[in-house]
């Protein structure tokens, strides 16, 4: 148990209750939702304590029941926790619904949430500044201006204790429109040393796609583009293909990894899941493609389970379904 | 079945979803709390369709599953339903906090929601035309000032097809404050027919409390509050005194009425059940004591059980608890 | 919101509370099946709603809570209800089956209840002579004497408005036997426009199936036995031939439709949702193939979840299975 | 544990599958009611089976999923059951609604049940000639004339094997009249041994109330219906007074006995549970004022619990309440 | 209903609670696992009693809730019981997890147990006298010395009544080393007129496998392997194959059957289930073939429903699936 | 949010999962008892967490799903984890069994548990080496050899560390007999610096109770008793007299605290949350008078909620019932 040993990866950003309806059925009067919590830095977080380093979440919770239980779910998956709790504010909330044949869709109720009114002055400077990464999220950037601001001082503080800074660029249409997006998403992945995306997300942040005559296909797409974002700053950038799997770019060494081929339960988190693998492997100084196979496997696993993160839980079962093998 | 009748009584005003925990039990992850819709002007709807009289609530409800389940509960309730779907936020949730000791907490998710984003053209003048009762709430007042354009609107199209217009005072602390209310619940509750209020309502609107040394005791002070209540315009004024009973004051007459003393498992709602029943009895023209009576029986019948308005469906049990007689 | 448009498509028949058992669990002592309702004629009556065309249900229930469950349950749909309430029988209730590898079973507890005393004096005249179409099953016939009666009414009640009578034969053989049923489910075909069957139910009708040498072919055996029942008077004739998809006869022309391929969760109800889906198409004058169409997507999004009609409300989701797409 | 003894105590009735709201809710759809079983008779017999005193069912039950359900639970309770399976008719179904302020609500299922359908041929004769007590209710007399027949025989199988006859008035006004039920009821607690009533039954059963200015206090009046019930030949007469407690008169003396003052959770089964344990107090040559206890203590346990019988559980608890001390 | 006939098959062993985690779901604080029994000996006599042959199982019990549990599980199940209730040790408990990816894992609370303390003197002579079958297996043997001396001893009570032993090898690697275990099982297995083995339990018994070279198809081995446990004097041997089926050698001749291709849903019971079926039909003097066929088609209910044994109580569905027609 | 502080109370002791039984219900198959951890230690460290003064709990947890369920549920209280992982042996489990009109029972399931396996060897000498209070209880004296082992070092290294020994007499009936007990729990409190008993424990640790005629009445008795344990060694010791409420005797002097009066609804654990709560204030030097108000409320809030520990959520509702006023 690491509970005690200091944070390696800080992750800042919003957490909220997430409220998720049953499959196959009806939203309906006298049915219960069940109620779990979930959030893309917090995820990231549990991933990366599971694998075995410290990791810590540092945000803004409204003084309330759900906050109290966010606060409690995340300790009690190994996460160090610094949340500011704020009176006037609720903590956000999200509702999950799953319908046959439809994508899984999520809606927020976060607008004027707690968790959006993050500012600088929650961040804990201890927690940062000794800390190896510091992961950020496009998510934060599109919450308010103060929340902008933390990301800034948290690139400073991290920075100035030696911490790696990691960015997912996460973007999220329903907070605010790709124009507005862009260029904070691009500043901010200018100015990571790890950088994570997805091919359209890659292709907001370079102002386009590569020339679909010269790179027809989605390896060779997705390499052009890490180049590309690589080029931004960033030493390592890791493209989220989906179904494809994932290509590292580190140093000018590229790395690719199939998915680990499972039957989808519930995909949301899977990304966060990867990331937070990754980074804890990172952080080991494993070689790019470990940290490649253990992003693969805890996605792998998130997506077996209903819920944002609660596959991770299956890491250690040591009979558990291993990186290369189909269930 | 009147559900076709053409709706009598019309309310407009937010309805929400609603989420209860569970009584004496954390809510934790993997718990279900259940979901049931609330809003206190449909509840006095649903509340007057039990009692025969046809009713309608307009709204605006997100494009969402928690909209379409506001739509079909009302429906399902008798009330007729004249809804704006709203593409670009989300319905109105609430969470409902039981916990010992401690009185009911109700937590809104109603910032920048689609029924806070109701205006003028939301509205069907058809069916506000046509009433004989419309009846509107402070809380309305509250939410944007788009909403309160609608108020106004409401209250000109129901006088132009002869309506009577019913206010209840509803302040709310936690949407705004006392001094930015005051004007405009005054305002409201001038141009307002009935108006109905509690004690400290009352004081709200007034401007401050009646001389406690004139008025020392309650049933006087609620009698002297009315009296300046109807020199603002109304011709009745309702004065809710909780655990007393209530106060109605109608063309310079007085009349009581005690609660219905009953053991309350869930008071919140009792005082929309309450209006609702009145209004209705109202519109059949009973007297002042009969509809005094009804909306005794009716509050006390939400009182017995968990939600909002759904102790009104005991309403037609013929072996149900009369008005006058303790359980 | 079209609730207070006037019913378009009326329907008369029995609903009754649904009792579900889990899936592959067993019933035992101490589990709680879950509770809904269910009827063919209603079931009809919401689809039609979902589509857009207003409804309306008439049937008899008990004087008790199932009966004020169904009844808001109806509204709750968009239905409009005209119901009797019977002081001196229980509303009807059917238990659901779910076990492995057998078909569904339904067990049916309607002997003596309220749907099956339904008389002619329940009918209200005024919807039934509004109606553009009435919708009737063989069902009602086999439920006793008066409802057998209610049917003739209202085919006359219909007829004299103006309006086309629907029939489903909808033969049940736990209600009644072949040689019972014959006789009357011919003289109701016979008095239709529309009519709805299955290949059995066509050879009931028609007193034995085509020549197996002449028409070997399934399809070309529906199409047989559609111009033999369009021959006994209706001018449209629709044989569903389950996974094979359905022939609609009018006028003369042979249009053929195949199913939505989907996987089904419970296929009870597909039917009744195939109809009214067709229906409501009919009403708004679509062509053949489109009313066809809809009734397939609809059947299958009620295949798709637990329950007789739920699947309904998937109908306007914008990103739902389109009628031509497998999943 | 005495499985395999042969039943002295047998009863013959319906028994039937119990669907229970829950308290304080609505039935809604979505909802799942509780399923348990329930009957009269089997109430009787599990009631002393608990007590130590092998007892057995006899009845008719559909050959379906409650069928077994009810067979499965009785067998699992210590009761031999002996059940004819019935193909044509389902198993009988009641459904119990908890309501706030009124009494609980039974609405029953049983028309055209399998248990209603019980005749003659269903009894086993071995298992009547071999009992010490044969119990029967007026319930079975009113449910078909077959059943009443049933009745008949069982007392001659029962008489020639030289049991008791035990009688149990239990009159209930949904299933017949009291003009139709009196002679009825009358001539089998003639023909009867142990004749079980309240006091309306006694007034019933006996054709009138004793003379109020003669009898003016109920114990008196309930010790001069037991006299007037023994006249008409029963040795044993046992008045349940409900909130009062019990009157035994036997031989010519007579026996009260106060109920153990409990707080009743559900009082439905109350009476079963106290004949089923007076009559194994009984059979066991007990004293009277030790069945009257035993009844009275076997009552209050089953006041205790939800369900009609599920409080006999608590019988051997060797700390469960005395029958003399108040919770 | 055969409840009373006394029993032909008997069986000893330790039946325990079981708790089963929800599918896909974490254990997590706040859920509800649910509760029923498992045995591998109960679940062989409710299996038998299910096919109609009369069944009981002997053991012993703590004095507590989760015995009478048990209690009353196997009477309603239609077992006849015989337990001992142990006031100094509690009943056993088992917790089943259901993962994704990985086997079902169970988990036991048996050290200590009521259970682990069986004794000879526990045993019912006259129930092992009476039998025609006394069933027992090898986790009896794991579970203590007393209860070794218990299976000796029924094995004397069997004999001295005429009954054939029956012995399922049954080896829990969680309950001692097979150093330890294959003197004691092969005494067991010599002493018993038929044996039930898998192929590594076979090789356990035999002290290691057969040549492979001169066995190399599993079929084939497994016949080695049964004529080498004959030889040690059973008359009857069956080896359970899984996947492939089962093979039994009884008087010198083989008779080998497939499986009955289903998709498992929980496959724990379903060696059980295959043995109290195979056995029921041995009692009543079927040829093997059918004991065989009858052992498949039970294996298959098992393993379709969730939990030990309730997939048996689909033995008698008219329209279950056949022992040779895939789902 | 003070999770990184070095935890100043130090727990050693065994927690078990605990499945809970619903209120007047049966535990019948089918049914779901409800999950959720306890053990007195880890409840005191809850408690103290709640406070506000970081605590920590040692102890051995099964290498299991219920083992990882501890570590997160106390980890998300709060409470610092360091917990060996026992391949070889379950976490421990409990039942609690909750009936009408009876104590709450409680069963457990924890003989060869990891948890009663604990050893010295599993004490981590920095948590102890560095706390202020190590806090024991005689419930791990009685489980096994290792486990006194293991509270005699605990003594060691918290001494060793400067920290005050606190010991909970805790005598367990279940566990062990008085003569066992009675010399190992007088040691123990002899090595103690605060000592928790109740009036009975106190008589078992001083091998007789007071003289009751110098003594009659219960504060004087407890007063006696107190000094006579302070005799022995500890500076501080506190008498917990149930309804009554406690007393302490420090340094000589005699403080008495009344309880908060509530109406309980399930007293388990308010022991422990009294100890929790008194030693978090004592660790911040709280007077004595103090330490007992806050234990006496810690008290009532776990009392007042289902559950061992789960009422300490509600220490900091700031409109929480406050330590002297009555629900």
């Amino acid at each position: 148990m690491a509970a005690r040993s200091s944070p390696r990866i800080v992750t800042v950003g919003e957490t909220m209750a997430l409220l998720g309806t049953p499959d196959h059925c009806l939203l309906r009067p006298g049915t219960g939702p069940t109620l779990t919590i979930g959030g893309a830095e917090s995820n990231v977080a549990i991933a990366a304590a599971r694998v075995g380093v410290a990791s810590a979440w540092i945000g803004r919770l409204g003084d309330d029941d759900l906050g109290s239980l966010i606060e409690r779910e995340l300790l009690g998956q190994g996460v160090h926790v610094a949340a500011a709790r704020d009176a006037d504010a609720p903590t956000g909330l999200m509702l999950k619904e799953h319908r046959h044949g439809v994508p899984t869709r999520v809606r927020y109720y976060r607008a004027g949430s707690a968790g959006s009114r993050l500012s600088a002055d929650d961040l804990d400077p201890d927690l940062l500044g000794g800390a190896e990464i510091v992961h950020l999220t496009g998510i934060t950037a599109a919450l308010s201006g103060s929340a902008r601001s933390a990301l800034r001082r948290a690139i400073e503080l991290g920075r100035a204790g030696g911490a790696a800074i990691s960015f997912d660029v996460n973007y999220r249409a329903t907070l605010w429109t790709p124009e507005a997006a862009a260029p904070v998403l691009r500043d901010l992945a200018t100015a990571a040393d790890i950088v994570f995306a997805g091919p359209e997300e890659a292709a907001l942040l370079l102002g386009g796609d590569p020339d679909p005559a010269a790179h027809p296909y989605p390896w060779a797409r997705a390499e052009e583009q890490a180049r590309r974002i690589a080029a931004l700053g960033p030493r390592t950038v890791v493209l989220k293909l989906g179904a494809l799997g994932a290509l590292a770019l580190a140093d000018g060494a590229v790395h690719r990894h199939a998915i680990v081929p499972i039957e989808p339960v519930d995909p949301v988190g899977a990304g966060d899941a990867f990331v937070g693998a990754f980074l804890a492997e990172l952080a080991d100084r494993r070689p790019l493609h470990a940290c490649l196979a253990a992003g693969a496997r805890m996605g792998a696993l998130v997506c077996a389970v209903r819920g944002d993160w609660e596959g991770t839980l299956d890491w250690a079962a040591p009979d558990g379904p291993p990186a290369d093998v189909r269930r």
